[in-house]
């Protein structure tokens, strides 16, 4: 039993607590820069957020120029913002890619990083509240932040403990219209957190036991998700599934499913969540006959076995997306560099079959 | 779905984890004040703590006059030992009296509190680094220490987000020796804290999930328990599942179960876990009569119904203690008017039942 596990940010979990634990808030300072994608203003969680800091008689200014997939450029602009309005601390406001900006715009806000991939990141970041629209990224409950690096043509992720949100709240009211195809992306993004982290190097009896707990909340909603039918509490449960699973992978790191789907999501557009989707069953699969005993306990932990979770996963995919044997090369290839703390060991012939068999002509 | 959840402390778990991972203790400073009692010099503890502060070159003193059940004076002498050597940090070797010991003294030796349990604990605290050597309190992981309060004669505590350790050491080597009587107290010690973690209005998802796992683990070791037979691994289940339980109640607190169970110790010198146990499962079935889902729910999680967990924990506790009417009385009014976040609301009149049921004669 040999472990280390660190979660440090305090969760706020239950409906309207951004509004209701507003004095939280002000242990961080008299200014805050929100970052925030497009749509946080619809959902009603920028207007909480918005309403706890006046309550606080706290300052506040909004950078909501944050793209999909956030450019280094991008949480450059937001560091300068952060910085001419003198902000104290940082408010994330909503998905993965708000919520990965921002952590990146606290850290530049205090820190000179040239080329911000290889900085070494140290403790002095702008403290952090996030407030996730979405149940996937667990961004909210982890140290990453994970960035378009154009110069290696994929997602790269910066790390640091100092990265790590002081306040995580996990309102499920925000995702009350999300869209059927993101919620599912996301989701899915959740159930595979929670399954490569227990095949990590660095997985644990305390991080098992939170992916299982994930997998249990999250796969407890799966006939919602197949038939788009939501009600406040499977929200909740979804984005508590996703937050404990966020608290795996902030442990244990993902694995080469991360690796390729970022190829997937960099060079065709395909979301995060599904791409590791179209690729994890067939993944895991293998993984079975490399390391019986671990895979079993995973499989457990789903409550399900190679042929159903496969089959699950599909239903909620649907179509699947496929791509030419040189583009599967390429992308093999590239994932077979990365150094992920997987337990199995997959060759790059093998991340291609994975690839073939899952994305395949 | 309405709880707030925060864990602060990072867990380093494994054989030898102490000495592995000493450049850990780096981060604290120059300076150690080593607080122990009297027998981790035997267990291999202290050695390893002082084996890891040689390996950085850190200086170190050791104060080991904590009396079990710790006294309001010997903290204060503890905080003295920390001015007077210019501690930078703490590091509390031994079971649950040096561990909530050595938060008061992080404490007062930077805070001055002419009353321990009025104070409004400040940031102001040393950082501290627990390794425990029995597996019960979970005090490694909570923010609470236990003190003697003769003045009110019981047990009290003090509380404070401030007095998390930075780090809990797991390494169930030193309770290799460890004797059976205190190896089941210790173990009983943590079973009450999951179960009463989940009787309690804070507790929510991740502390249930929490819970769940101390008691699959705990309750894992029950032959070997019964049989006093330990194995390197069950030593560290058992430490295991004691600080995931102590993650429960650093979130939840206890129950009247322990209130009542301070009267024991404070009157009769009775072991705190025993005392607990002694006590728990009479209240727990009670808990069914008056709230039945999270009765259930409880139950569930211990694998067993109330008769099978009554008969369990009596196997492990052999011959009661028990006590004249006119006591059982007196300690179920002062329970009666201890506040704690329990769901189950108990009379003075119940408590005494439980008391009697438990412990009369």
């Amino acid at each position: 039993m040999d472990f280390s596990f660190y979660m440090p940010t305090r969760i706020v979990c239950g409906r309207d607590c951004v509004v209701k634990n507003a004095p939280l808030f002000r242990a961080f300072g008299k200014r805050a820069l929100i970052v925030t994608g497009k749509s946080s203003a619809k959902n009603g969680s920028l207007a909480d957020a918005e309403a706890a800091l006046a309550a606080n008689g706290q300052a506040y200014t909004v950078f909501s120029d944050v793209p999909n997939n956030p450019t280094v450029e991008s949480v450059r602009a937001g560091a300068a913002a952060a910085r001419s309005f003198g902000a104290d601390f940082i408010i994330a406001v909503g998905g993965g890619s708000p919520m990965d900006a921002a952590k990146a715009i606290a850290m530049l806000a205090r820190q000179d990083a040239e080329d911000i991939f290889s900085h070494p990141i140290g403790k002095d970041v702008l403290p952090m509240v996030h407030i996730p629209t979405t149940a996937g990224t667990g961004s909210e409950v982890t140290p990453y932040a994970i960035l378009t690096n154009d110069e290696r043509e994929t997602k790269q992720s910066i790390s640091a403990p100092s990265l790590f949100p002081q306040i995580a709240f996990l309102d499920g009211k925000y995702m009350q219209d999300l869209p059927q195809d993101t919620t599912v992306n996301t989701a899915i993004d959740a159930i595979s957190h929670a399954v490569e982290g227990m095949l990590s190097t660095a997985a644990g009896e305390l991080s098992d036991a939170l992916a299982r707990e994930a997998l249990r909340s999250l796969f407890g909603e799966y006939e919602n998700l197949r038939q788009g039918r939501y009600t406040p509490e499977s929200r909740q449960n979804l984005l508590y599934g996703a937050a404990a699973a966020g608290m795996v992978i902030a442990n244990t790191g993902t694995s080469p499913v991360h690796t390729l789907g970022y190829s997937l999501t960099y060079y065709h557009g395909v979301p995060h969540g599904r791409a590791n989707g179209l690729l994890l069953p067939a993944f895991l699969a293998r993984c079975l006959q490399k390391d019986r005993v671990r895979t079993e306990r995973i499989y457990a932990a789903l409550g399900m076995g190679a042929e159903e979770f496969s089959r699950k996963l599909a239903v909620l995919l649907g179509e699947r997306e496929s791509y030419p044997d040189s583009e599967l090369r390429a992308w093999a290839n590239k994932a077979a560099q990365s150094r992920k703390k997987c337990a199995v060991a997959f060759s790059e012939e093998e991340l291609y079959g994975v690839l073939k068999e899952s994305v395949g002509r």
